[in-house]
C-alpha cells in the first residue's frame, strides 16, 4: 500500500461534493452548538460541530457511508471488511446494514464485550483474532479471501477522506468567516478531510490538529517532515492512538497550520468541562481540541474557531474523573 | 396567597406571546433532537425539546426572565428574591444579572457548596438560613423587608407560568402534528405552561405529566381532585419534590390527560439510556418522561410525542449508576 505522493490516489473537492449527496440520506446534518461560558473562558468565539449526535455516534459514519454507497452492485454483493474495533467498525456496520450487505469485522478476542456487542448491534459479523498484529493480519487476509469483501481502511482511503470532509463542508456552510478549525488527530482522517474542504472553499481558515502529548506521533511527524509512528502509545484518548498513513500525511504536511498538544489531565478536565457546561456527552478524543484552545489563548483569543466534536461513544460506567 | 380559582390571577396565551418576545434576547431557542434507536424501542416518534442546552442549564430561565424583564424600572431597582435552592435560583440570578439588578437568594446553610457556588457564579446574593421551613420563612421575610425585592415564586406565579409556556410554544412551532406532550411534574410550572399553550393552539394534543412514584403527590392530587402535598419525599429526581400550588393545580386539573409514574430504578435506567444513546447530559428529573413512555407502549406507540428535557444540571462526580 506504500506509494509516492505522485502516484497516490487522493480525493478532490469534487469527490467531497459527490460524497455529500451520496451519504445525505444516511447521516444527520449535525447541529452546531455554542457556549457563552466557554467563549468567556477562552476569549474566542467557538462553534462546536456536534458529530457526537451523528448516526452510530461519530463522524466516521460519513466516510463509511461514502465507501459503502459508492460500491458497484457487484462489489457490494460481496460486502465490506475492516479490522478496526472502534467507531469505524460501528460506522461501517451501520452503513453496510443500510445498504443491506454484509460487514466483516476482525477483532481481537480480548476486545471488551461492550465493543463486540455494539458492532453486532449494528449488524457487523465478527471474526476473532489473537491480540497481535500478525494474527490480525492473518485472520483478516483469510476473511477477505473467503468473502471477497471490499477492504475499507479507517482513514487511509480516498473514499473515507472525502466522506469525512463533508463534516467541515457543513460547518463552513452553516458558520461563516471562521478564522480557524481545530480537530483531533489520530490517523488523520478527519483532519485530512478538513484540509481538503478548507483548501478548496476557505483557504484562509487555519487548521490546527489537536493531539495527546502521550501519543504525539503526528506532532513529531509534522516537526520532522516524515511519518513517525509509535508502537502502542497509551492515552485516554483511545481514538487517537493510530499513526498517520501516506494519504493523511499528504494532507497534514501540506495544509495543517500546526499540531498542538495536551496532557492527559488537560484532556480529562476539558472533557468534564464540556459535559458540565455544554450538557453533551463527548469522548475523551474530542476533548483534545478544547484542551489546546484553553492552553493557547495567544493563538485563539479574538478568533472565530470551529471545533470538531468527533464522537460520543464512551463507557458511562467508567468515567475518567471518578475513581472506583 | 391562597385564593379561589375564581379570583386567581392566571396567565393567558396573550401573556405567553408577550413573554416570548420579552425573553427572546436572553434565552436560547433550544434544538429538538430525535433518536431512531429510542423510536424503535418505544414504537413512537419522539421529539426531545432540549432545555438542558438552555441558558443557566434549564427551562426555568424562561419564567425567571419573563418576571425580571416585566418589572417596572422602580420595581427592578429593588431587585428580586427567592428561596429556591435549585434551577430557579440559578435562573433568577442569571436573569437579574442580565438586567443589572440584584437577586437575593435565601438558602439553607447546609445546602451543597456546589449549589451555593453556582448561584454566586450567576451573581446571586445568598443569605443563609437554618434548614427548616420556619427559619427559611423568617429569614426570607427579613430579606424582603430590608430590600423591598420582588418575590418570584419558582412556579406559583403567573409571570413564571407564562414564561415556561414559551417552551411548548417553540416545540409546537418547530414540530407539527404532535399527538401528545410529556413533561415532568414537580410544582407544575412546566406542565402548567404546556397546558396553557396547548389549550390555545393545539387543543387535541394530549398532555401527560410524568412523576416519580416516590413523590407522587401530583398523581394523588389528580386522582382525588384536590391538592395533596407531602412533607419531604425522597427521590433521585430532586427537581420534582415540591407540591402543586393553586395556580399550577388549576392547569393540571383542567388540562392534563393523565399523570404517569416511574420507579427510581426506571428513572435511573432512562437517564443512563438517554446519555448513552442521545449523547446529552440530562438531570434525573427529565428522565421521568422517557421512563413513563417506555413502560406505557399502549398509550404512546404509534404516536408523535413531544418530550420536554427540562434541564442538565447534574453533579458529574456522583452519577446514580456508579457506586463509589
Amino acid at each position: 500500500m506504500e506509494a509516492d505522493t505522485a502516484t497516490l490516489s487522493l480525493p478532490t473537492y469534487e469527490d467531497v461534493k459527490a460524497a455529500h449527496e451520496r451519504i445525505a440520506p444516511y447521516i444527520h446534518r449535525t447541529p452546531i452548538l455554542t457556549s457563552s461560558y466557554l467563549n468567556g473562558l477562552t476569549g474566542a468565539d467557538l462553534f462546536f460541530k456536534c458529530e457526537n449526535f451523528q448516526k452510530a455516534g461519530a463522524f466516521k459514519v460519513r466516510g463509511a457511508c461514502n465507501a459503502v454507497f459508492g460500491l458497484t452492485e457487484e462489489q457490494a454483493a460481496r460486502g465490506v471488511a475492516t479490522h478496526s474495533s472502534g467507531n469505524h467498525a460501528l460506522s461501517l456496520s451501520y452503513a453496510a446494514g443500510r445498504r443491506g450487505i454484509p460487514c466483516y469485522v476482525v477483532m481481537p478476542r480480548t476486545a471488551p464485550q461492550a465493543k463486540k456487542d455494539a458492532v453486532r448491534g449494528y449488524g457487523g459479523i465478527i471474526t476473532e483474532c489473537e491480540p497481535s498484529t500478525s494474527s490480525r493480519e492473518e485472520v483478516f487476509a483469510r476473511v477477505q479471501a473467503e468473502t471477497g469483501a471490499e477492504f475499507v481502511h479507517p482513514y487511509n482511503d480516498e473514499r473515507v477522506i472525502a466522506g469525512q470532509a463533508t463534516c467541515s463542508k457543513e460547518l463552513l456552510e452553516d458558520v461563516g468567516g471562521l478564522d480557524a478549525i481545530v480537530a483531533p488527530i489520530g490517523g488523520g482522517g478527519m483532519v485530512s478531510g478538513t484540509c481538503l474542504t478548507c483548501s478548496a472553499v476557505a483557504p484562509y481558515t487555519e487548521i490546527y490538529a489537536a493531539e495527546p502529548e502521550a501519543a504525539d506521533d503526528a506532532c513529531q511527524s509534522f516537526r520532522k517532515g516524515e511519518i513517525v509512528a509509535y508502537d502502542a502509545p497509551q492515552t485516554i484518548a483511545d481514538g487517537l492512538k493510530v499513526p498517520l498513513k501516506e494519504r493523511t500525511w499528504h494532507f497534514v504536511r501540506n495544509h495543517v497550520t500546526d499540531v498542538l498538544l495536551a496532557s492527559e489531565q488537560e484532556i480529562v478536565d476539558a472533557m468534564k468541562l464540556t459535559w458540565q457546561r455544554m450538557k453533551i456527552v463527548i469522548e475523551p478524543s474530542c476533548a483534545v481540541p478544547l484542551a489546546v484552545i484553553l492552553k493557547n489563548p495567544d493563538i485563539f483569543a479574538g478568533k472565530r474557531v470551529g471545533v470538531i466534536i468527533t464522537g460520543g461513544n464512551v463507557d458511562l460506567d467508567k468515567l475518567p474523573w471518578i475513581d472506583r
